[in-house]
């Protein structure tokens, strides 16, 4: 689906009174700093089993998810929430599904350290890549001088998923004025978006991500899942079920749903959604517009040739997968 | 080190008489079966759990293993065995280290059903498969009317493992008469490797894979792995502890070593395979010598872009990973 982008008029008549704004492609301003967070985010060596990377759990094949309700660390570990896409991740607000974290760069320490995640240590993913001249040689090129600590490390990795961001879905270039990128069907989806209220939360370039909300207003949320979302961070009462309203960007591709990943469907989690949050039965046919715009949200996924890791060396620490 | 390449007759005449072929790169003769089999092989959707894939036990960023003794499978079970490296794995007489498959194609299908590893089934995973649309035009364009079975999807597989081959390490640059593409110290580990008869069973475009052989032919490999090797396939008492010879190429990159994982260094497995296969004690600075040769053989790694996957559908069977 190729579709021109109209002149300048055009974009601004359309898009200037759009509650939601095209994605700008990211501006890469030091490649090598990219690259060498690419390697980290591949890297499989920054876990205590040597078997699990960033990608694993934010699949870069697969919407930057997993695609399972929840997450699987180390020894199978169940994880305890659904693991949100690092696509566009850069332009939530704060990091993880209850903020915990200000920005990409505090957010890439915690899973590596996490012992449900990647188990390891930041004292061992420091010797680990200390131990191997291509990364001493990759760092020293992109930080100079400085100490090989965990601030460069996650500062790299952030610059990587700061790239990887995608643009040019079918509803930017509606946006844009591109009055044919997207179907009648799909466009009533979006102005039934709008009217029923769902823009309130999911708004902006990234359909969501700029705000706390509680899940399950109108009606509590039923589930097992014990998490309690912004309280366990800001020890306020009024703060239980909170979470960050998630990116709906490429949500097409990054089912399961919601912080708990138990809706399998983008339709289960529409009507759930209008019900919960909205006090709105939506009729199948409105869940079907609905779901047919959302499809429109999947942009340009980023192409990345997959990175060549530098081998360890006979002093790199051991992974220990099994014990 | 990017050094030219010597004229037809230098090549001729350094060649010829080695025991070791340099790697002819790949003809890719069918992009489309190419492009559709890395997918499968990047995709987890072919593993009980959604979680793991070919590329979690042979990871192309990492010399096509996973740099482990023994691979993870399913709920984190330890494999029996270490993960064979999936580059120039076409260029091996059979597959696996017990040589149990005859070719790529049949290797590709076990996995997939082994419940230690992927721990799917072949009916699920066409039953995946069969439900994405995507997934269903790109095998109809590259296999035309065929009905989408195992016999398709493992063929698409080895197509794409047939690309990855490691051409043009510097010792092929010196096979085809560059001398100046290895050091002094690499070519005494060479000479030394030919003289001392590793090339008895290290030979060819792999340098291995193309013969079983007794692990422990002067003195007993001493370990607690339960693998008997080829006797497993042929039943013959003569058979066992015989293994399928690995390649070298890229052996910097495939630690650990053996088909238990113990050897973590290459300087332990030359010192190990000296004294076990040739009744021979190499000093250190043998040692290091074909060491130095060893590292010789890494070739150019496949450029690959990281493929994305389509998505699942609603009737897309789910991956059960935690029951």
């Amino acid at each position: 689906m190729v579709t021109g982008i109209a002149g300048a008029t055009s974009v601004a008549a359309q898009g200037k009174n759009e509650p939601i704004q095209p994605i700008t492609p990211a501006k890469v301003t030091n490649p090598g700093k990219v690259e060498l967070g690419k390697k980290l985010f591949f890297d499989p060596r920054l876990s205590k089993s040597g078997f699990i990377s960033c990608n694993s759990c934010h699949n870069l094949s697969m919407g930057g998810s997993d695609n399972l309700p929840t997450s699987i660390g180390d020894r199978w570990q169940q994880g305890p929430i659904n693991s949100p896409t690092v696509l566009n991740s850069s332009l939530s607000f704060v990091q993880f599904w209850d903020g915990r974290a200000k920005d990409l760069q505090e957010q890439a320490a915690g899973p590596i350290a996490n012992p449900k995640e990647m188990a390891f240590t930041h004292e061992l993913t420091l010797e680990v890549l200390n131990s191997i001249p291509q990364y001493r040689a990759e760092f020293a090129k992109v930080y100079g001088n400085k100490k090989l600590d965990m601030q460069l490390v996650t500062d790299a990795i952030a610059e990587f998923e700061k790239t990887l961001v995608t643009p040019n879905s079918r509803f930017d270039q509606w946006l844009k004025g591109n009055k044919k990128a997207i179907t009648a069907e799909e466009l009533k989806g979006y102005e039934l978006f709008k009217s029923s209220g769902c823009v309130a939360c999911h708004n902006g370039e990234a359909v969501g991500g700029n705000s706390f909300q509680k899940m399950g207003v109108f009606e509590p949320y039923k589930t097992n899942s014990p998490e309690i979302g912004r309280a366990g961070v800001t020890k306020e009462d009024a703060d239980r079920f909170f979470f960050k309203v998630p990116t709906l960007r490429n949500v097409e591709l990054t089912y399961p749903y919601f912080h708990d990943g138990v809706a399998k469907t983008l339709e289960e989690a529409v009507d759930l959604m209008g019900r919960l949050q909205l006090a709105k039965k939506y009729t199948p046919e409105e869940v079907a517009q609905i779901v047919a715009f959302l499809k429109t949200l999947t942009g340009d996924q980023p192409k990345l040739q997959l990175p060549i890791l530098p081998p360890s060396q006979n002093n790199t620490p051991q992974p220990k997968p099994f014990n």
